[in-house]
Order: structure tokens, then C-alpha cells, then sequence
């Protein structure tokens, strides 16, 4: 029987076929290697020729994460230690360089954003569209899954065409990098539940404090209020328009108890809130809190600054077990919303960027370094909150 | 007068009075009363005091709606009847006179906007706070309750103090008689689910609609289209920033049949779509389309403009009965969601408004009128798209 | 008797009486009043004419709720000491006696529940259908407002007509008293995400916690799991198919510090969930966690046994400051909903009990007192999980 | 450098190599292919060896759609023309016979039911867990896609393992190939918002009809009226549970123009709501009502019958463009969502018929068939409403 007769029977030919042809994109490329704490190499890793599926990529961005510089200073990050020796970043942006089987829509020399975690495609997470709760999920640049999946700082490397995403010409891979973040920023605010003309408290004024802000008012928020103990990281989010008002927060001595810590949590809520609700009458608080510092105070605070009905969603990660007075979330009706990650963020984060309706996401990154011979030096830069030189210390990148 | 004359001329007697006082705030004022098609004359009208729970407002400024041009027009709007002499005016800002018993929150002067539908706060709808469905809302210069309740074109009226809101010093009484219709495009893009970097369309560049497209902005909606048959609507929208594009169309003549009409409002689909895809190779239409024309053609385009998954939004009343295209609806899921009025939206509005975050609603109006007696002539002024001078109409006002 | 002395017991002085006519209502009724710990008396009491918008109603069944034990105990509940001699009870059923003017929908001798938290109406909490989270409520036998709202254990009382709902025939007196918690079931299971085909956890089997059982199958649930230290309770919840599994938890001894403690609420998370998800390859916990019982630990361990995107619904109150594993919620996506009385759910309620779909609330009672005169005994019982015979005690109600 | 330490270099090894080995269970089988109107035949075919993520399954069971008996009737359904040869069948379970590589979670021997709709994964409706709407989707048994992809009315076909779900012991082969109408009736109540007392209409009492009337009493429908042309089905309905209460409407002529037509589906709601909300005050209609005919006048009378706020669930496909009165639509807000097949449906379904909350399913085949010999007969069956003896015909099955 013919083949094009089998066909009109058997329904399409199924496409993953695999044809074993001779080695043509398996290439051998420098890649950045954390070996222990702080110990850093660059090292040659054979990159072979992209799988069914795959993409090969020339890395031209990463941008270096708070998670980074954990892993970079301790080998570890929370709970997880690293076991085996870990390429770092999971920020990053690159060009085609070449396209495994199975793939279209991509062209060589396409400009693409990463998205680095690899969820299973097959449980009920997966399934449902909430692809970062997989349990299956592999993640660049994390010592969770084991082997470590490594992560984007060297020089090429493959990964799936499905977690590939075009960038238009008027997003620079620097911007394109920072989707990562950025993505954290989107699923965040698409979980909290902002209404336009919504008061909203963002604690910590870091790069996801700055992006969670800045989508806060994207997302109709007129009054957003950010917090930080580091002065010029708020000066810079008035600056440049990431939120409407800063509050420079004391660093405040922990108290004896929980008792003195929750009191000096409200404290706290009432310095962030401050003039807010000034002209209203019944203001009970604002209606979302974004917590992006990780501390337990701030999650404190947060209860106590959020209105009736309103959210505290916890976007940093930092205090695993904490003391809360959970019924204000009760009397309150405050939900508390946890995010992990991102899922689906990213068309949504190019079509932004692209738009150009946020803050300058370049304007964003505060040093830049050539290589990855410069890593060592990049990660001790990210350690600060400002340089040698005094200034202000946002994203660290890496350019390859 | 005999009592019963009067009850049609004042509206149904309030039920809350009850003080055998010495009346202190009756007064006799002039209103602007429509007897007939045309038919509009000031008259006197007895103003009592106001009732428990109510203010006496002097009313400062009253926009005109479509809904009341139909009315000077015909005496009727749509189905609705009038069947008694109506005073005409709904979107309305004035100035506090007199305080009801039972009243807190106001003080004599306090410059207020008035919402003018009064439900009965307790049904099933009025208790789950969609009081905009509440079956015995009495609304002002409707004639669907009888007697009429009667509009806001009078200088003074009593009116329930939780339906009054006061407004900051930053708001013109201009902008707050808008609340109005901005109430209707807060509510529309509420029941929206627009996302950060979606597409909308927006049919119709009057004043719903162009505040329509404005909330979406606000919304995070990175690409609005606005499409309307005249111009000077289209070319304003998009020099103010209403929408970020707009497209003219064409007016359409209607087919034969039931086939022909669903053509054409295919071809207008795709004309008001137009580039918004271009660089998304998967691009399968926009996320929400907002109707805001009452024509049944937009209704059928906007199913065949909306993506699968998203939205349309029926927010213009005009063709009761329409023929569409349900299957469209049906295949890609695309549901459709009506608008009636608003809920809960003039805290929002007045936020926005002070805020600064919206295009300026004062910019807005196009013509002013001083006076009761020039209602006539503002009348036949909003009947048109532009008046004699050729000057574009888009909200025409009387201050009283 | 002077009237601030009245005020004191009488409640505060209606706003809105204006009759000047003779009163016909006005009745001197019993109360049982508390003056300090297990201080019950029976007094007399002024009831006035039922004012505007009131219905004058002889209570005829109170179920004694867990705060009432706590005020009858301590005078006081969680942080609200009483000053004043307060009435308790607020889970009551009566007939109408007489209607106040404005009133419409009830004729004299209706029966009806009594939804005795009485909002403001006109705040944001109350405008949007959440009046639960009313700053201003004011809620029958609670000493939270000043005077003390009386609650229902007198022999008549007037009441807003709008917080009365007639019960219908099919629907017993005592049934009609139990809307109260099964209100508060309604409300937490509204607020959770339940899906047809769930697994739901509920700690606690006392009145609320059965409730949200039932509740949670009417829901869909096919597998709801509840947990007590009490067999009697647990026992009782399978036989009449509250649950279709119970497990029968030990007391836990507190460790010694927040790791022991957290240890602890882990083996209890794991002996709860038990063969629940055996058949489920993929199994990662319960959909859905309803903590009934106020307990610190069974927060703890709702952390633990809710899936991740899951839901954990705090509807028990009773340890206001918690300690508890956050990077639970955060890195599982786990929503922590705090519920707060209820809104919205007497109509609901009401259609439950007639179309027969809960199991018997008749049932639940399991002691009936005749009159004021046996508060006391019945206070005493209801403090108890088993009266003096070992039958068990669920709910005690007060006939009158 | 040796492969395990390569593998901790470049992480795991990529799982989707392909070892062409000699073919296993490539097998010649039988399939009934439709070439034309009721020109249905039995064919051999090459059924080959299971590709990467791919089963081979024995096919027992499968059930006939509507869709079915219309190609089998026409070579079409609605605007899809078959242009190749066509084995119909999509509701179907079987047995795994054969495994292929990449697969993990199934056993020879193992019991599945499938899910035969195959999207692509990778688009966004996809990414986002609605798959249902990928434009890519190939479905079995639909001329959608050509070359066509070909039903389970064949005695083994090869199925991504992705899309197969393993079924308990206590499920039968013929209540698994139900998961597929059950699916859609799990969709259509996800996608509508019972609430635990609800009124909800169901128009039509076929398989879907049933299955949504059994749905809506699973999520707490109190009231759940279902109304068809056949007194058979509606009594069917009846005794078996499916619905609370069934009326059996008359044929309705259809009326000369569009008003006519809409008198007629007014009345029709009339008779359907009947005695509903006679027992309240304020009935407003329906909250929920499900149009599971295709039938004009249902979707027209849905609009009628539907309270305000409520909402109009479009299951039924069949008549595509509908004239409707919208402004009910409109005025109440009733919001009209259209259901397309389903989504994340069958994990669901298999819980449910395991734990045994749902009327029988097995129950509802009331004719079954064996071998695919039998097909032409099985068709004629399924093409009446009640078969030669007078006997209702509901949901026909073909056993292999």
C-alpha cells in the first residue's frame, strides 16, 4: 500500500520521528561554574546539537538574581544546597543559533527571551495552566532538581522552542532579560485583585518591588506606595515613576517578643500608610499589599495596612516560618495570596515592554559587565546595595 | 393646588417625613419641565424640606445623555413612555443647602456629585451590591416608575445623602456631573477581565465610549481601538489619548438578509482589526470588544472580532432584537456580557478623577449652556455631531 | 427609671421612632440578662413599639453558640470584655407580633429568622454586598458596641424588618434558629473554590465545622475528611453523612518550640489526609482545608495537607497570633481565606433547609431547655462536649 | 569523558531519543469506516507500533454522539464535509495493549479512558489550560482536520498516553466512554456560577441535558427543572434523579416573523418556570439556565427565563445564527456563555463516577451493540427516540 494511501487511513504521520543525521550544531562553549562558595570558573562544556523540540542559543544577556548571589556566597539557597558543580542565571536573552526538529516558528538569528523553568506538560498543574506549581518543574540555575538543570551563564546553550519567546526590534535583550522578573511582577498582580483607583503598600524597593509597583499602576492603581530601608532605592522609584509615593522606613531593631514584634509591625503599617487615606473620611487601609522583602515584619505590617475585604499577596521569599497575628486576617477577611514564580507571563511581559507603556526596563540596570570571565566580579557587585563609587546597585548584568 | 396634582408634579410623596416642625428649607424653584415631543418649558416647583436621610442640593451643573435627547425628541425613550410632564438631566454636581434628620458626613456647602438612581437596598440584587439590578430602582428623569422621577434640570432638589458624594477641590463641578457616564465605562471595564498588554476594540467614540477606552488604558490594555463613522469623534479620541488608535469606518448600508448583514460586519471586523496583529503570528483577535453603539452590525463584528476565550461587552442600548452569528459565540467561547448602568462606582470615579490618572473630563465638554432657559438650545445642540460652526459636539452641558 | 439607666438596658435609643401616636406595642417583656461570670438573671424589660422599618418579634428558639459560653464563663470573648449587662444569644427564630411603618412583605404572625448583625448600609463594605466587614455593625449579644446590642434570649424584641426573612412551613423553628452557623458555613464555602469531584479537609466537628461539611458535599465534594479529638463528634458526622470519612485525631502536646510544633502538625496533616489520595498517583494533598476549631496546630497542618493552588479557609477563631510555616503557602500557591460571620446567606439557607438537600439541623439539637428561667442549665451543658448521662452535646437551644 | 560525568555537566540526558528497534505491535485491525451518507463499512488497517508518548489501546467501548449520527446520516456535520473516509466514535475506553517509549504511569493491561480531542500545547489557549480552544486541535471522529483524524470505532488505535486516564476498578468500560458527554457537562457547570440553592432550567433532557441536570444538583442546585418535547426522557429524568422537576414542552410552531418567534419562547419560559418561585415574593426567574437543545427558541426563552445577573450557558449546538432579543440580556445582565467541548474534565468525571455522588451512567445506555459488524444498526438506533418496541432510546454503545 502506498504511503500517501496510508496516510488518507492512519491520520497524519506522527511527527516526531527522529532521524539520526551526523552531528552538525554539538559545539564546545565556555560556561560559568560554581564550584562552592564564592568558588567560581569558567570552564569548557560540550553543548550537543539541539534535541526534538530544541532550540540552540547564543546567550547575550543574563541579569544576576538575589538567588544567584545566595548560591554564590553560600553554595546553597534556603533550603536547597547545591550538590553538584552549578552554572548560575536564569535572567536571560540570546540569538538562534540554531533549531532541533520538530520546531517552527523560529528562524536562525532570531532574538529570543528564556523562559528557564521546565515544567512536565502533563500533570493537573501543567494541565490547568498553573505550570509553576508542577512538582516535576526543572529550573535553570536551581540545585532543586538533580542533576542540577544549569543554568544560562555560558555561552550557548539548548533549550525548548516551547519556552523560547521572540523579542520584537524595539526590546534590547538587556529588557528582554529582565522579562524574568518581570514575569514575577505580572503573576503577581494578575493574582491580587486591583481595581483602578485601588491605594496599594509595595514593602521593598528592589528590582521586583520596582516592577510589582509599576504594574500595581498598570493595573489602574492611583496611588502606590513603596517602601525600602535603602533611601535611594525609593528615591529612584519616584524618580522614575515606578510609584506615586516612597516611604524610607528605619531599620527597626527586632523586639523581645512576639508581642513587641507586632508592634512594632504596626508601627510600621502606619508609617507606610502615613497620608494616604487622608481625605477619606472611613480610609481602613489600602487595598492590596505587596510584601517583596522576604522579612517577616513586612508580612506583619502587611496585615495590619490592608483594608477589609483587601489582599496581602507574599511575593518574597526570605522568612520560612513565621509569627503573624493571623486574626486580623480573620476579623479582615485580608486573603493572604502566596506567589511562586510565573507562569504564562511572558507574551504578556513582550507585548508591555513592547508598548512601551512601563518604566524603561534598560534604565534598570545599574552595571553592566563584559564576559563571563567577569562573573566573579559581576556577583560581588549584586552582593551591595551600592558600589565602590557610592552609587545605587539595582540589576547587575552580564553580557556575553 | 390640590395635593393629588401635585404629587404629579413633585414626584411620590417621601415616605420618611415625619418632623411637624415648622418647614425651614421648602422653597419654590425653577425647573426645566417636558410636557411633550419638543415640549419644554421652565416651570415652578415646590422643593420641601429634606426628609430624613436626604440633602436639599442646588444643582450646578447637568449633562445631557442620549437618553434625554430622546426624550425632548420624542417624549419617549426606546420602549419607556413618558406619561406625565418629566424634568430631564441625570448627570449631575452641585452644591449641599440643607441636611435631613439623620444624616452624617456633610456640611452645608460641601460640593457633591449625585448618583440618581435610588434602589430599594433590599432585595436580592440591592443586598449583594448589583443594586444597578435592584427591580424597584427609581431613577431620575426615567419614565419607567410612575410618577416619573423627576431629573436633575431644576435648581434645587432633595435627594438621599448615600447617594451623594462629595467631591475633592481638584474636581470641577463639570467633571463631577461626568461621574455619570464615567460610572458607566468603570463599570463596563469591571465586568471586563482585561489584562495588562491586551488588545481591546471600542465601538463608538461618544462619550461612553471614548471614557469607555480610557478605563481600558487604565485597565493595562496596551493597544485600544477605537473605530467610529465620524471622524472628528475618532480624531479627538486619539488626540486626547482616549485610545491608541482609531480607525473611520465606513457606514455601512444594510443588506438584504440576515447573510449579507453578517458579511458586512465581517469586512468591518477586519477593517477595525486591521495591523493590530500584524507582528503576532498566532494573532486570533482581540481580547475584549467593548459595543458602545447600540448597533446591531457592531454587536455581530464585535463576535467575529474577539478572540477565543475573550469577551464582548454590550454596553450601547439601541436594537432590542439582533440577528447574530451565535455559533462564533459558541465555538470559541467568547461570552457575552450586557451592561445596565453601574454599581459601586462613584468612589472609584471621583478617585480617578482627583487622581489625575484619566484624560480631562472638563476637555470633554464641548459646549456649555447658562441657565434653565437655554435647555432647549442645548438640547438641539446634543442632538448633533457638530453644531453650526462645524465644531465637533461631543458632551454638551447646562449650569445652573 | 431614668433614662440613661434605660439606655443601658434597653440598647441604644432607635433613630428612627416618630409616632407621636399612643403606643399599641409597647410590651414589658423577660430578658436573661448576664451581669458578670455565670451571673444569669431573669429581668424585665421595656420593649417599644416596633419604630420604622421594625418588626416587634416573640423569640421562639435560641441555640446557644461558643462565644455565648465564652461571655457566660468570662464575661468576656477572645479581647471583647463586657461593661454592661448584656443579653445573649443571637441564633433565633420567631413570630412577627407586631410591624412598623414602612415595613411591607410580613402580616402578624409570620414566622421568621433573624440575621442579627445589623449593618450600616452605607459604607464601601456594605454598598458592595460584603456588610459582614461593616466597620459599623452592630451585632446582637456581642459586647463589641457600646451600649451592647441585646441579644435574642428575651421574650420579644423589635428588629429591622430588612434583617428578617419568613420561613416557610417545611422549616421548624429550631431549624430557622440554625441559619445562624449554617450561615457561617455558606459563607466559607463561597468563599473557597470547592469543585465538583474535591477532596476537602475540615478540622473540627462541633455545629460549624459539620456545617461546612455538609456544605462542602452540597458542593460537589466527593471526599470530605473531617478530623476531631472528639469520637462522639466524629462518630455522629459519618452516621448522618455530614463526611464520608472521619478520623479521630489525639491531643497533641505542644512541643517545646516552633519546629517541634510545626513537626507535630506535619504528622497530624499526614494522618488526616490518610488513604485519601492512595488511588492518586499524582496525589499532593486536599483541594480545599476548612480550619473549624481555632487551634494554632490545625493551621499548622492545613499548610501541610492542602494541595498546591489549594485553598486554606480559616473560619475557627481562636488563637489570634500563630506561628506558622509560610513558605508552605508561598511555595504551594496555598490562599489563606479568612472568614468573618457571613453575608448574603439567610435566602440561601433557607432554600437549603426546605428543598431538604442538608442533613437535618433538627438533628443536631441535641438538648432543648424550656424558658429563660433554664439558661443557666443550658449554659452549663452547652460547655460541655457530653452531658451528664456521656450522650453527646452538639447544640443546646433555648425554647421560649 | 565518561557519560556520568558528562551528565552532571549538561544535566539529564534529553529523554526523547529514538531507538528504531523492529516493529512489536504493529497489527492489521478492523475499523468501520464511513464512505459517504450511510455508507458504512468494515476495513482492515495498519494500526502501527505505539510512537514516543504514545499507547496502543484495544478499544471496548464506545458510545454515539449526535455528531456521529449526522455524518453517518449526511458525510457531515453542521458546516464540516468529510473528504476522505471516516471512522466515526470519540466517546470511548479501552484497554492498553502496548506501550511506546517515553511513556511512564501506564501497565499492559491497564483500563483507560481517552480523551480524543489532541491540542497543541504550545499556543496560548493551550499554555493557559484552555485547551479546548486551540486552533490546532485535532479531535476524532470530526472532518475538522484533514487528512481527517479517525474515530475509536476500530479495534486498536495508537493515543498519546497524555490523553488517556487510567480507570478505577469500580468504574465500567461503558460509564468510562460517558466521560466524554459527562466532560461536557462538567465544562458547562465549571463554566456557569451555581450556587448551593439555586433555581437552574435545563433545556433538553438528552445525554448532555442529563448529564448537566445531574451536574447542577452535584454543585447544589436546589431546583433543577429539565423540559423536552419527549415525555419519555423527561420522566426518564425524573425517576432517575437527574432533575428535581420536568416538564414536558409542545412542539411550538415556529411564527411568521421575529416577533411571533418571541412570543412564543416567552411562553415557553413561562411554562418551563412554572411553579419555581411561586413560594417568593420576589422570583425573578432562573439564576442559571442551560440551553442543551441548539434551538432557537430555548436560547430565546433562556433569556426570559434567566434573572437578572444570571446567566445563559449555550451547551447545545445547532441553530448558528440566532435573532434574540438582547436587550434582556442587556437590561438584566444575564451573561451568555457558549461551551465548546471542554477542558481538564476527565480527572474530574473519574472521581465522580468512583465515588458514586452521580446517578448510574451505565444506566443511561439503553441499547448496546456488539462488534463493529453491528455499527449500521447501532446508527439507525441512535437516529430515533424510542426504537422498534417503543422503548426510549438515550445513549447507544458499541461494545468491540
Amino acid at each position: 500500500m502506498a504511503p500517501s494511501a496510508l496516510s488518507v487511513l492512519f491520520g497524519p504521520t506522527p511527527v516526531r520521528e527522529h532521524h539520526p543525521s551526523p552531528s552538525k550544531h554539538a559545539v564546545v562553549v565556555q560556561a560559568s561554574v560554581l564550584t562552592g562558595p564564592k568558588q567560581l570558573h569558567v570552564e569548557n562544556r560540550l553543548v550537543p546539537d539541539p534535541a526534538f523540540g530544541e532550540l540552540q542559543i547564543s546567550i547575550k544577556a543574563t541579569g544576576i538574581c538575589g538567588s544567584d548571589v545566595s548560591y554564590y556566597k553560600k553554595f546553597r539557597n534556603g533550603d536547597l544546597q547545591a550538590v553538584q558543580p552549578l552554572t548560575l542565571g536564569h535572567e536571560s536573552a540570546g540569538v538562534v543559533e540554531a533549531i532541533g526538529e520538530g520546531v517552527t516558528g523560529f528562524r536562525i538569528g532570531d532574538r529570543v527571551a528564556l523562559e528557564v523553568g521546565v515544567p512536565c506538560d502533563d500533570c493537573r498543574s501543567c494541565q490547568r495552566g498553573r505550570y509553576n506549581l508542577c512538582p516535576k518543574m526543572r529550573f535553570r540555575s536551581s540545585a532543586k532538581s538533580v542533576p542540577h538543570f544549569q543554568g544560562t551563564l555560558q555561552e550557548k546553550l539548548n533549550h525548548p522552542a516551547k519556552w523560547c519567546y521572540r523579542i520584537p526590534g524595539n526590546v534590547s535583550n538587556e529588557a528582554a532579560a529582565l522579562l524574568e522578573p518581570l514575569s514575577v511582577a505580572i503573576h503577581s498582580t494578575r493574582r491580587a485583585s486591583i481595581e483602578p483607583g485601588d491605594t496599594v503598600v509595595v514593602f521593598g524597593a528592589g528590582t521586583v518591588g520596582l516592577l510589582v509597583a509599576a504594574m500595581a499602576q498598570l493595573c489602574g492603581a492611583a496611588n502606590v506606595i513603596i517602601a525600602d530601608i535603602d533611601a535611594g532605592r525609593v528615591q529612584y522609584a519616584l524618580e522614575n515613576r515606578f510609584a506615586t509615593k516612597g516611604v524610607v522606613v528605619p531599620i527597626l531593631t527586632p523586639g523581645k517578643d512576639a508581642a513587641d514584634k507586632l508592634q512594632s509591625a504596626k508601627v510600621l503599617a502606619s508609617e507606610v500608610l502615613g497620608e494616604a487615606g487622608a481625605e477619606e473620611e472611613d480610609f481602613e487601609g489600602c487595598e492590596v499589599t505587596f510584601e517583596c522583602t522576604g522579612k517577616e515584619i513586612c508580612m506583619q505590617a502587611g496585615l495590619y495596612a490592608t483594608r477589609p475585604g483587601g489582599q496581602l499577596i507574599m511575593v518574597g521569599m526570605g522568612t520560612p516560618i513565621q509569627t503573624l497575628q493571623m486574626s486580623a486576617a480573620h476579623l479582615k477577611e485580608v486573603d493572604i495570596i502566596g506567589i511562586f514564580r510565573y507562569c504564562n507571563t511572558y507574551p504578556t511581559g513582550i507585548k508591555l515592554l513592547s508598548s512601551g507603556v512601563l518604566p524603561s526596563l534598560d534604565h534598570m540596570v545599574t552595571h553592566r559587565f563584559k564576559g563571563l570571565g567577569s562573573a566573579k566580579e559581576a556577583f560581588e557587585t549584586a552582593s551591595r546595595t551600592t558600589d565602590r563609587d557610592g552609587n545605587l546597585v539595582l540589576k547587575v548584568l552580564i553580557e556575553t
